[in-house]
């Protein structure tokens, strides 16, 4: 399992993305999910990946090594493609040209073809984007409205993102309420786990202004995750005790009924 | 889409459901998924629903109406069930009978047959039990490990019984959480929604304490589900922001790696 988020604020780009992979139950691994590539001052891409991992590794091999392009026989990459939404077409081509190699094999050996990529960033002269982009390799771009896009296990850690961000969250804060749906997540599933991969990226920065590993047992991050199960259990008590009673038998949907 | 949850703590049960139905998301309706059978002083039993609608009200008529035992000929229902444990193999039973009935024409027609009940009670003479049934008809309990079981939408509203709920919290208590619960759902599943029935029932007393429907824009839950919006905000406002800053390139799983 894989859980990844990524936010886009006024501010900025954050992505986190987990680790931990499994062949089944008995074959837990750490993989790393979250890639990026850097050029200081020109560009700033981030790539966070769940699925099959071969699948997508060969996808993250297909856009570093290039995918020639059949209508100007030029080899793009995503050092050399013009725009974001270039190179998310670019991840697109890929993951449909590993589809035309591997996806019928994996399927015969009762695999699935299955990817999701959050593709995040910006090139000089373009805006801040973020991207997911499906195993069809079509995609989708974050709004001002939804300013969050999840890959992977999202229900657990969705109820936090729905009441806590908006375009309008400050940029720490925004990595913040990430790293919390990143705890939700991993203490429901598994199959999600540390150690945990950040970037933050400022608006026309074109570099990480964070880059971390956050590794099991770092100070910041359990004192991060004890603090919120501390608020929540000291949210609900503080909440009123139900005042609902056995109900009159005479209101609709009340009374024995089988 | 539906939830449903079902705790048992040291005190009793509290069982929970919505009652949104959606025959598409062009068709929503209101439907009952919450069912009780109560004999004041001899037994009180609740069964909450969720999976295909068609499926569900037919197991419910025929664990009314009785299903003859093929061994002694002996019509059984719910209301003659002799134990908790005999009356979930009834409803196993029902739920076969409905796919036997049902099941090839649902799925030749692109339906799925797709049930799950959760079971809770108690009959005199005999414990408080709490089920979980599948559309085999198989069946788990509750433990005292994890009191608490869930139907249908389950992930948004699991984080906060992980936290928050064992077997010795106070039972009004759990129904509290069971509410919070239900409210991170529906507020991430617009298929999942209000009324809300509600029913507590205390160990011994077969009967139940509180059996009531929570209507749109009733006070109490109102009340809660603000307090509670409001403790998040509070809470992720409370915790430090991040310290991380532009990670060190020599340690491993850091830098520009792609």
């Amino acid at each position: 399992m894989t859980y990844c988020v990524g936010l886009t604020v006024r501010e900025g780009l954050v992505m986190i993305a987990d680790t931990r992979t499994n062949a089944g139950i008995d074959n837990i691994a750490t993989f790393r999910k979250l890639h990026v590539l850097e050029e200081p001052g020109e560009r700033i891409m981030v790539l966070c990946t769940s699925g099959n991992l071969s699948v997508s590794q060969a996808v993250l091999n297909h856009v570093q090594e290039g995918i020639e392009n059949t209508d100007t026989q030029v080899v793009e990459t995503l050092r050399t493609a013009p725009s974001m939404f270039k190179a998310a077409q670019l991840i697109g081509r890929a993951i449909r040209l590993v589809y035309e190699t591997d996806g019928k094999s994996l399927e015969e050996h009762s695999g699935r073809f299955d990817v999701a990529i959050l593709f995040g960033g910006q090139i000089k002269g373009g805006k801040m984007r973020l991207f997911m982009i499906y195993s069809a390799g079509n995609f989708i771009e974050v709004t001002v409205d939804t300013p969050y896009l999840q890959i992977g296990e999202h229900k657990y850690g969705k109820p936090i993102l729905d009441r806590a961000v908006n375009f309008n969250t400050d940029i720490q804060d925004a990595l913040k309420i990430g790293l919390i749906s990143m705890d939700s997540t991993m203490r429901s599933n598994l199959g999600v786990g540390m150690p945990i991969d950040i970037v933050v990226a400022r608006r026309d920065a074109f570099r990480a202004e964070i880059k971390h590993r956050i590794e099991p047992g770092e100070p910041y991050f359990h004192d991060l995750r004890e603090r919120w199960s501390a608020a929540l259990r000291a949210a609900h008590i503080a909440i009123p005790r139900p005042p609902y009673a056995v109900a009159d038998k005479n209101r609709p949907g009340e009374g024995v009924d089988i």
